[in-house]
């Protein structure tokens, strides 16, 4: 293909795990050329001094502002992108954050929930692909959803954005566990090997921030919820993975289970990246991969429907999905160097 | 003490992981004699053959249906308790069994959840001392309950079965974590190191045999619930423990949560194994223990709230329950040995 | 590029750990087809229903001895490729057995290490590309080396094989953590995750299968060994990897340790699996690639160096290794698919 | 008894957790007295904050410099003992050091080890129970050895401390696997749950402190050893355990492994926690208890000798063997309140 350069890809907050995951994937990506990583605390230091089994040598440099690559991966801790995705844009370049900070519209709500105070209009299009296809091609920056939020939105999204004939959805009790690594590459004594092996424990009970993106997603509000919606996350001892059981309380009776599937089908019908599977998932069948697998189970007593999701939290919930978002935004094949 | 003689006490099914959890905390208490250990499988091997760690040289023998000592313990699979029970119980024997054989009074829902019919009249005092201390204390003959089952009854009992003022609970939404050794000693591929590391797994969703044992205690029915039960259970990459999330829907608004975890400090004020906690608790803090940790967060609804419960599976899930209904019955102090 | 067809390949027992990997190496081969998967006690099954992260929809086929492919990976338990391997051969497959049957040249040490009689003649070349890569590209039939054997040679050849000026290895003490993957998809309770989580065990003490196939490898042999050899695995609660620790005792003094890290340089110039590392390396650094890191230390002592090798047992260990084997067969780059 | 106080006890460092471990036996410990828990970055939390297995309602305290006990164990960072211990010492505290800084005699071989001079003379008794009884029973201040130094010195000690016959011991090979605890409670990201989950690390690979103390307890030194010694420690993910592989090679063929056994059995004859085992022990055979358990097996070459060894680096590794010497101090049965 004459005269036809590769997009330039550079990644900001390239060394934590959801950076690494990226960098794997963008060095293997057919049709983009990884360029540059950016590190804040790790610059200077090679790729392989942190993660040999990426196999790759460049070296981590600190992020002075200049932009040359034609497309810029964020993956910071939240509120560092704030001021950084606007400048990004305005020089022209097409941009995916991983971060929290573009994801809620609602000012007020995106206080509450994150502690920062951005500014109106600080949003971008939330880059769900399986529910905003369109709105993220036509899009030159956007914000990638949250892992809890991903697999949590995959698990509801048909009920409730395309809801099914006379059925309405009464309330969601939800839990999910997560692997370590969705808190980060870190030194915090509570996630120390010898603190969470054989333990299991529950945080931000009652509140947690990917709320609001749940709600936003699903075309509700945290404000004025269509559906009552509980949320209790846990992190396990495992490294990767998120599994989601959604208790789907119907207002009268639940519908046939059978028949939801195949609503499910019906709405993910173009989508590469979900599965809905026959039995119950485990986390190890989407380790490494960018599936969403979901499986939907009657319960007994004919009201509830128990819908159980498991993605792997730093690939569909985090790198996957920014490179499949990457993908549409350039006009590719969204399964493009992930599958 | 002139002429005294402690009890004598033997375990059958003493093998498997409650048996020899079990066999570690009979040896050390200091008011019964550990007479006997029988198991079928493994008989004529040593205990430490097995269980190095619990230091105890008796053999294994098979049990031929005479019993010599006074108390007994049946850590059997489901359904091979059903005939052993009535046998010993009119040999005079005080009989603790520690299966799910002599749960259930109806025989119809015993049915449907074990696949196995028993005579009518097949059940014996539910020992969940924190609820029927006084019925325990009358007993020759107990039946110990589930693991799941007394994470779940001790995170409801107080709001269920001694109702606050005007709340009524609406629905209960149960997700809870097992560790492995909840499928007890086994060789199956699916509980295997190589499938279970970093992996979660849901299984009968919809329906788990606990149920009918939980809505039996909390003096309510499956067939007739006094308000709505889900309950799914999960596997994680732990050897011991269960972690028990509770979302509780009531009625109208929920109550106040501090309110309720006095009511719950109430309730629990002479169960020396319950603690009330002021934060999350973790496996970690009730492993190897007889405790039970509960605490009652709100959730931003105003009108759930969620109560999470940690046990370990083998201790205040298994034998160590066990042990304290064995004092009850004796007389004894019920955490003698125990904490 | 016109007429060409892509070289077919089949996998002969392809449900068991070492050949789900293959399959999923070989699904993605750019230059192969990967036309069949057989596997006996699995046979009717969908790869997907055991390895849905392979999200490859072909289903195991018992084996009935007529074979269409060009190429055939045999991923056989010890002892049941010895029949099936002469037989492909005799029709004109290209063969790559993962078993150990065919790589003790001696039939007596075969008998010994692996209890079962081989006629004689049944030897294929061994198929370590570092060591043997012009051999394996002039073979129609290789036998692909243990895991074990080839952390092991690896950490040694360049000593063993192209010795350095005047040092003279004396003696080898090598110990290595094997992952738990390495015993194979297995239900025995020793393996199970409540035996294995929290343990370390070493096996085959005094004697591993590894260690004729380690020596003759090395241009030496058991019976009449150019230097002492203790070898002793042990598992440890790991998925993936073998981490081998080499003590080499030199005659004399030990070389400086600088000076033999060049010579291994020198000698994995072209091999590009092998990494020659400045730090001590973990097993995460190596796991899902085909590589083999290595590093070597100087001793206080003077006397002895400290050669520190890891790889993934299932990869370089295994599937990684026999397919970078049939790219050499097949004169292809040797990483092709691999990296 | 009398007029008969119980000795009070007191912990300084007793928030790590050595400290914990401490802590959960002497508060159980029928014939001492636990008084009071110092530690510095804790002081003011409850021991249930950190630690809620051990239902201890006790205050971690600043120690000020008095100490009102008897018995004074410390458990601080290496070097924070150098001077508390005389001062304790000369206020005729029974003390009970669990760090480095009072086990290596020559103060050259500690300053290459432990980077940190100290006084001439600070050195206290070595306080392995097994090999020096009678100076430990007439100790005011004993150092409690290291976990590696425990697990290789029991290993060996029959063997170099009361040689057999004409057998004569030319090296030693040892490697150790730590569970991560031993690295003490941390917030160090490469002891995370995200980086040591399926991973092996080797480290100070040639050079570890331990080993001038365990040259030193079996009669040798490093300067002038007299055997060769290599020790490689490892890390490996579990929380628990120190599993020792020591080939010892000897100056010609090695005793006959029964032989070597018994030699050992009549060393350990009176010793409680020591258990001769037949087969290859299990780093879950002692975890929670106080033993050591050990196997010797020979090597098929007839020169060589393979000896296990496993503890609990918590228990006999740190806070039980510390208690066994208290209970050897005061006259008491050595396993009192351990077993």
């Amino acid at each position: 293909m004459r005269g036809y350069r590769k997009p330039t890809v550079s990644i900001i907050g390239a060394s934590g795990y959801s950076g690494a995951e990226l960098t794997g994937i963008l060095m293997r990506h057919p049709s983009v050329k990884l360029e540059k990583l950016y590190a804040h605390s790790q610059a200077g230091k090679n790729v392989s001094d942190l993660y040999p089994a990426l196999n790759n040598s460049m070296t981590y440099a600190p992020f002075d502002g200049s932009m040359d690559s034609d497309i810029c991966f964020l993956a910071l801790p939240h509120g560092q992108a704030l001021e950084l995705v606007p400048a990004l844009r305005d020089a022209g370049k097409m941009v995916i954050d991983l971060s929290g900070d573009f994801r809620i519209k609602n000012p007020a709500e995106h206080l509450e929930y994150y502690k920062n105070r951005k500014p109106d209009g600080a949003w971008m299009t939330y880059a769900m692909p399986e529910l905003f296809y369109d709105r993220i091609a036509a899009s030159r920056a956007v914000s990638n959803p949250g892992c809890y939020a991903t697999s949590i939105i995959l698990g509801l999204a048909p009920l409730l954005c395309r809801p099914m004939d006379t059925f309405t959805v009464a309330a969601v009790n939800c839990t999910a566990i997560s692997g370590i690594s969705g808190a980060g590459r870190s030194g915090k004594t509570e996630l120390s090997y010898a603190e969470m092996n054989d333990n299991v424990r529950a945080y931000k009970v009652g509140l947690h921030q990917h709320t609001p993106e749940i709600m936003q997603a699903l075309g509700s509000s945290v404000s004025s919820p269509g559906f009552d919606f509980m949320f209790t996350p846990m992190i396990a001892p495992l490294t990767r993975g998120i599994y989601t059981v959604l208790n789907v309380r119907f207002e009268d009776n639940a519908p046939d289970c059978e028949h939801v599937t195949g609503h499910f089908r019906d709405f993910y019908a173009s989508a590469p990246f979900v599965r809905m599977r026959d039995r119950v998932p485990e986390v190890r069948d989407v380790t490494y991969t960018n599936f969403c697998d979901i499986n939907i189970a009657g319960a007994g007593n004919g009201k509830d429907l128990v819908i159980v999701t498991a993605i792997d939290n730093l690939v569909k919930g985090a790198a996957g999905q920014a490179v499949q978002n990457m993908n549409i935004m350039l006009g590719y094949d969204q399964a493009l160097g992930i599958a």
